[in-house]
């Protein structure tokens, strides 16, 4: 029976929670990390790349809830996950942190940037994949103001070259809300049950924390903290303390050094991990539902983790993905099928070299240029696939235009067909492209 | 007891088999990678990014051995491997037949690149990593000749960029070598034993090759393989078939257009996987012991396993860190420490808008600058941190120098320092550099 020895077909499909980017998508992000790292590399930052795989207790090390976001792996020699010890990196933060700790002779203070997959072994959600791409950008080994003035700016001409106007930075500072309890007089104890409720404003509105509050810790603090919450950081009080020192000292440098669309936000607590001062996100002033599209703030203390010291640092991590995905979401994404400009069709089999030696020359003057590949050399075919593929330009030489040293040269937007001199072919794209 | 509340220590290590690249490393592969894509563009090629997370049997499916180099991954949910049923991909030749199969509007031939880490869950081995970055380019939906030779076209682009010249693309055809046991006389069902030890040449020798043929099929057999596989391509007889002349055909072509350094060997066998038509790859020829530092081949039943229909496609895989080793052995890795091209020191506090406003003048100028962002704001200490991050220039302006309106600008490596107009900084830098 033929059949019975047949192959099963594997299905072609992702396991929940994962994605491809196609040419369109793959185009854009490529380009915006070209625009992203060029930006970088002018305020004097370098890449590093780290390993994607990590022993399991340096991503699961200081944080106990990290355990649940982090996939573990294990090879064919390995017996168990426990055996493997080894674990998908979750962010691009500890993996700094690690790669610093181990190689201590790099000069601080040390900017670096680093673009790489995260994993995050939770549940797939909605909007929400298990691999994305982050873009980290770090200063390592210095607790001056000026360092995060300066990651201000960056995402200030970042956000610029990606063609974003309308966002906001918003900030705060951790160490001010550790003053909380005594400003509104409750017990220390309580301020993390405070952040967390404080936390999910974008979700409850005010309304709905102030109600928590309230419960939680009764009239008199719920009235203090909102008097608290709106506080302007201009005029705050000395009561504030450090925290609110380094927020005036943050907010008068951004005026200072030009950065537009902050904000300053006492009610932003931005999780409730490793940060120890400033605190900052960003938000699409037009699709504020889309979350931040990116965040960061002060980790002085991630270091120290590895090598009993802590090390001041400060950082943001940009979510190309959620970027991608606000930027499409506001019908400012502009996406383009191909890269290819030109495609050269390959109509005589006795003018093969002609056609090679056209396309070397476009490429080597610097025009994206393709030759047709299928089997099915018929005109038609051909044209119907620089149709389809959306590609600007088709030269077409047949016997006909070889006999008269010519090449025409269509347009697919204009429909435009044009003779030019088959020496003129290079000089007529750079003309026109 | 203070110490017994202290917290462990976690070891700054990456699990055996996993590496880092620092700032210099990183700078030369971003680099590298820049002008392969250019090249992949130059060439019509459009990028995707697959998932770097299959279902298993995705990627064992066809393959009975390729179970023994995946790693398998697991979230905090799944109770089990099994239950996960995800693992990390080990090329992007799977994923790319994966991710067709499942988009089967796109036009054909689809000319795409990928770059991407893949992962292997082998035992770590001296000088070969269990996740490295793999640069790959393809032409699915031909089975033109053509396309085969615009792959030889780009490879020879691409080395070019790198600045490899001394290196040999050897090609030979799977078709031809499965005319062996009808050449040689003995039986088909030897045909893979045959050349699995023909594929050790590299290793033992010709031979040593010999040895294990005569051992394996005999004499007469060996002799006649020997005889096989010193044939000439030109020459090559009638009997060698629809893979004799692919292989004639090719090197026509490769004659044709102009690809240089490549060798017909019909001792090539690469692997034991999918390829069905010409094989080929990269070796330096100063270095052969690296191995192939690019490969690819022919494999036009890879879509078959998800859709029952066999599609032809050809494609090369560049092992990005193979190629950097390689070059970093011949001596011709251009290594630098640092991006940054300008360090602007922070002398005075009340000149801080000022050194903000020369950055951003020098950064809008294309100009790499960074500002001194250390706390230790000593003259010494920032000079030092200059020298030894290798960057070329230092812009210097205290009081003195803005009370005459100018900036002394040092250069490291000739240690020259020129006084020049505070609004003449820019225009310096765009003269030097």
């Amino acid at each position: 029976m033929a059949d019975s020895t047949k192959k099963k077909l594997i299905k072609a499909e992702l396991p929940g929670g994962f994605r491809d980017y196609g040419p369109s998508e793959a185009i854009w992000k490529t380009e915006a990390i070209d625009k992203m790292r060029t930006t970088f590399e002018r305020f004097g930052f370098d890449p590093i790349q780290t390993s994607s795989v990590e022993r399991t207790e340096v991503l699961t090390g200081g944080e106990t809830d990290s355990g649940k976001i982090i996939f573990n792996i294990k090879g064919s020699r390995e017996e168990s996950f426990e055996d493997a010890n080894m674990s998908l990196r979750f962010d691009l933060t500890v993996p700094l942190a690690r790669f610093l700790a181990a190689n201590t002779e790099i000069p601080k203070p040390f900017r670096r940037y680093q673009i790489g997959e995260v994993f995050r072994g939770e549940s797939p959600q909605a909007g929400r994949y298990r691999e994305f791409t982050q873009v980290d950008v770090d200063i390592v080994g210095t607790n001056a103001r000026e360092a995060e003035a300066e990651l201000f700016l960056l995402l200030q001409s970042v956000f610029s070259v990606l063609g974003l106007e309308e966002y906001t930075i918003k900030f705060n500072n951790r160490k001010l809300l550790n003053t909380l309890p005594q400003y509104a007089d409750f017990p220390e104890a309580k301020l993390w049950d405070a952040l967390r409720i404080i936390d999910k404003k974008d979700k409850i509105g005010i309304e709905g924390v102030m109600g928590e509050l309230e419960k939680e810790l009764g009239g008199a603090a719920a009235g203090k903290i909102a008097e608290f919450l709106n506080q302007d950081v201009r005029t705050i009080s000395a009561r504030a303390g450090e925290g609110g020192a380094e927020l005036q000292e943050l907010a008068q440098m951004l005026e200072d050094f030009g950065v537009k669309n902050w904000e300053a936000d006492l009610s932003l607590v931005r999780g409730l991990s490793y940060y120890t001062g400033v605190v900052f996100e960003v938000v699409l002033a037009k699709a504020p539902e889309m979350g931040s599209i990116a965040g960061g703030g002060r980790y002085d203390n991630l270091l120290a983790a590895f090598t009993g010291q802590p090390i001041p640092a400060v950082g943001v991590s940009i979510g190309l993905d959620r970027l991608f995905a606000g930027l499409e979401k506001l019908g400012k994404l502009e996406k383009k099928a191909t890269n290819t400009q030109v495609l050269i069709l390959l109509l005589e089999s006795s003018l093969m070299r002609e056609y090679f030696s056209i396309a070397e020359d476009l490429r080597t003057a610097g025009v994206n240029t393709a030759l047709y590949l299928g089997e099915d050399r018929a005109f038609q075919a051909q044209f119907a696939y620089a149709v389809k593929k959306e590609i600007p330009y088709v030269v077409i030489m047949g016997e006909n235009e070889k006999a008269k040293g010519i090449a025409a040269i269509k347009n697919l937007a204009t429909r435009e067909q044009k003779e030019v001199a088959a020496s003129e072919v290079v000089s007529y794209f750079q003309k026109s492209l």
